[in-house]
């Protein structure tokens, strides 16, 4: 099952930049580990923002949870989840 | 080049249902034309909302705008346009 | 799969009042059949308003919106779908 | 009488991590024990989100808001309360 | 129990003058019938808009919506309801 | 005169506790010597909010702010105000 | 007592064009009288919108009421009242 | 003086398709008149909405609004004027 | 020129009262030497607000802000702008 | 390729002043750099607020980020994308 999801990051002022240095490798790497593992189908940048637009594709909104709440990140990111299903006008496969 | 974009469609009250029809039937060719062409490259229904989201994958902003504002229900829908780049995080070598 | 769904009825000024009853009869067949066959987990009125809280059981966001987008209602509603998993601190068994 | 309230929990960066753990513990506590006695009906988790939407079966909005501001969590959590009443449609007896 | 309630009225254009006037003239009696009855306990006009703040002493939710939603004016009101309960600092024996 | 106030208390994370409950104690006092003298005529609790909605029956706009600005929780508090006056369909005499 | 109010004026497409001009002509004529009687105190147009910003000098929130809801654009204008007092730095002894 | 202004084109459904096409090419006349008075100095289309972006080098807000307020298109928009000076990073000799 | 200006001041919890007292005290007298040359026409305070509405008489942009951004409280405030002109109706010969 | 960006500076209390002046000359070198090679076509103050409003030109929504994310002041300021594209009435050529 897919889900749209939006993460905004807010770093708060005055975080330690060596932590949240450590913060990010981590989050990279299971941001490529679950993209490998075709969890996490798509993963783009908002040009200008801090922030990304990302397609899961999960058993369920369980799972998704369990993905996204413990990523590195989620203490300080803004998210947004929008359960997507199959448009009766795409002619792709796999998007759905 | 991506954009995001996402379509929620409102159609007013007292809209012909035939002459909507028809601009339902175009619309769609038209979709499946463009995804045929790989312009229209992501497109997902929103769950329980006449909405959707879409990547698109053109030239540049102005091929955008040619393509989204001559749709046959464009008059009909609320349109946000999102500007995408590569996730430096990101695996997928199309996803850019 | 737990879907949180909140539906705000707006009927524009001038629409038929008997074809309107027509539809409102035809949704609450519709809303009853759900609740029993188990996909319409719950259905409350927000006091005060001609909007609804419901919580759906379904297979996935393909069911939800199969089963939303063809109510009778659906093109006077505003709705809006919040995806829910199980607390970790909830101890009611069925409540996932 | 059942009110729907969602809380988001907003957890301010510098807050004491062994502390915010206990605050967790005994909030959980206070969950089980209010769901065990009917007051707290369901508890659900916003997939994505440190929220959950929550249905309350209480005297009156005054037993609301005693059992609700006493959460040990209460001072960061964002919250919103809607009064529900039986929806005519509805089919199931304790919905109300 | 008692409920603030915010209602704004907006009158689409078109509505027929004679069927709005009589609608205005039972909503009148009902608003004063209603506070004999002590049900509606208060009722101001917010000062340059065509809108009411009252508060409400029913029974329960159910009592509130069956009140509010057979309004003559209820299809073209846009209402917000909040449940009340004692302030520990009021001095007012009957605003709870 | 009457004003509908709306106070929502946004204590930052850090305040001093001891500062704080003796900024809380003179406030109870204020509130309830302003009741005393008719000037703060309602102050209800909003269910589940650190919040209040309050009538004051002043002078003007000058003694209402003078009023409120100087409550020792002023500058934690979003202050909302409405002004009010007497509703055509009242019935009761003390509502303006 | 001063309040500030601003004013957007919405006109529904379909109203009858010379009915329109008729209520715009004692529009003017109301507000011309007003301002003479020293009640509008200002009146001020927001460059590139059909919106006003104003300053009434009224007695209190009822004067205001009587004199904002009979203007002939009443029923097409969106309207926000703000109650004002004199500023402690103000230096102009007619603010007030 | 240089005013930035956006303008969101938002036709009723039911205008008189003729009627508006007259519009939307006196429209054109009007802008490409003022744009090669210098009056109108940047006007950009925002991709895939019906929209523009627009920036006036116009002597006050008086003539702003005499320019603005009697484009053919004027009741169809909603209108943003946001107020320009020069940047003190600014290199360019002509953007102020 | 007029500018309509709306500041909403909001000190971050933890400033020094003695350096903020100080500031407030600089910002008051610019605010009065500014109003005594007449570039600060109207100064009011929004009941129950730390807040201002405030009408600004200068060249241009640019001398706006050149006079708001050096204001001791600058740091502190949002500030909205509005451009304002001659209402047509204004009977008021210094309201331009 | 032309975006309009919008950039809100806020900064929160407590950054170090050195520091920060430090960052706003390094911008600003860089805001002039960039401007002299093309790429920063346009850059406006908004007056009365810490804020700017701009046009770039540059390759595609990659380089926009590249350029954006990278300013000194990034971490404090909200960013706002619009992609841009020629207008059908523009008369400029090289506003597109």
């Amino acid at each position: 099952m897919l889900f749209h999801v939006r993460m905004d990051v807010r770093v708060p002022h005055g975080v330690d930049p060596a932590w949240l240095d450590e913060l990010k490798r981590t989050e990279r790497e299971r941001a490529q580990a679950l993209q490998s593992q075709g969890k996490w189908r798509h993963l783009w940048r908002i040009a200008g923002q801090y922030s990304n637009i990302s397609v899961f594709d999960v058993a369920d909104a369980q799972e998704l949870h369990d993905l996204v709440s413990t990523l590195p990140l989620f203490p300080f990111m803004d998210i947004q989840v929008t359960p997507l299903c199959r448009h009766p006008s795409s002619v792709r496969e796999d998007d759905s």
